[in-house]
């Protein structure tokens, strides 16, 4: 469900980005371009935000439950990194 | 140059959207879609930056120079707002 | 006035940052501090906005009513570096 | 080491909070204070950073190898909950 949330943001995102470009190729007001470009962030930080969350119910969850010591060494790993590049683009 | 540059990230942003939506369809890895969604937004402020500056240098100097007080005013305005709504989003 | 919201907020941020390097001496609890973290960002974010605005109303006004040009042109580059530097912190 | 590590941004964050309210206190130029709120705002998501490390690679990870399952499912929730926080607030 996460995903399918996500992919509804994604294509809402995408939608708003061809707008934009045509907003600065049809010479546009600069605020008005800011404003779309800051809606289409705040869509795509949504579904971010759903994609982690199906990672961890899923894939992270499945992980545990396989009792696979190096999997779940590589998902906390991965984890950590995500949310340092969570904290770098943001 | 600043509007040209946006448009460059802007064209960039929407391929990498395309890519991801793809890479949701067809079940990709959770992290490797997050780290794309944020490669997304990163050249989506950078885009916003560049729409900021050729805010400032044409819209905003033009005002300045037009001495239109109401003019200036509302682009102080605006300043503010985007400046809120920029600290809201990002 | 919006100094004086800045100021409130940077006090409540100072005293909050306070709280979390006991919690963190303390051997509390990683989610919670965290949170408190967070909570201190987001005041400082706020009283930045403050900060902004007031400058746009007082400094930025002032530098245009005063039609100093260099002064005008300086007050423009400073809001775009500032915006710059906005995008990369947030 | 991490936890230390953010204990170092955290009384560092601290002390330049306490610079940023002289500032405002000693009326000082907005935009030189807008940059240090944002580097008290740089510290603070680098201490966080740190303290979800830290988090992972000792709380998670211990409660993964309890196999205490309502344990493990708290921190994932936990987890989510922090990573829509942090989208929230950043």
């Amino acid at each position: 469900m996460d995903r399918k949330e996500a992919l509804q943001y994604l294509k809402t995102a995408r939608g708003q980005t061809d707008a934009v470009i045509k907003m600065v190729e049809g010479g546009k007001y600069c605020i008005d371009i800011s404003k779309q470009i800051l809606a289409c962030i705040a869509l795509l930080k949504k579904a971010n935000v759903n994609i982690l969350n199906s990672h961890l119910q899923s894939c992270v969850k499945k992980a545990i439950s396989s009792r696979d010591g190096e999997d779940i060494e590589r998902k906390l790993k991965e984890l950590a990194e995500i949310i340092e590049y969570l904290n770098k683009v943001l």
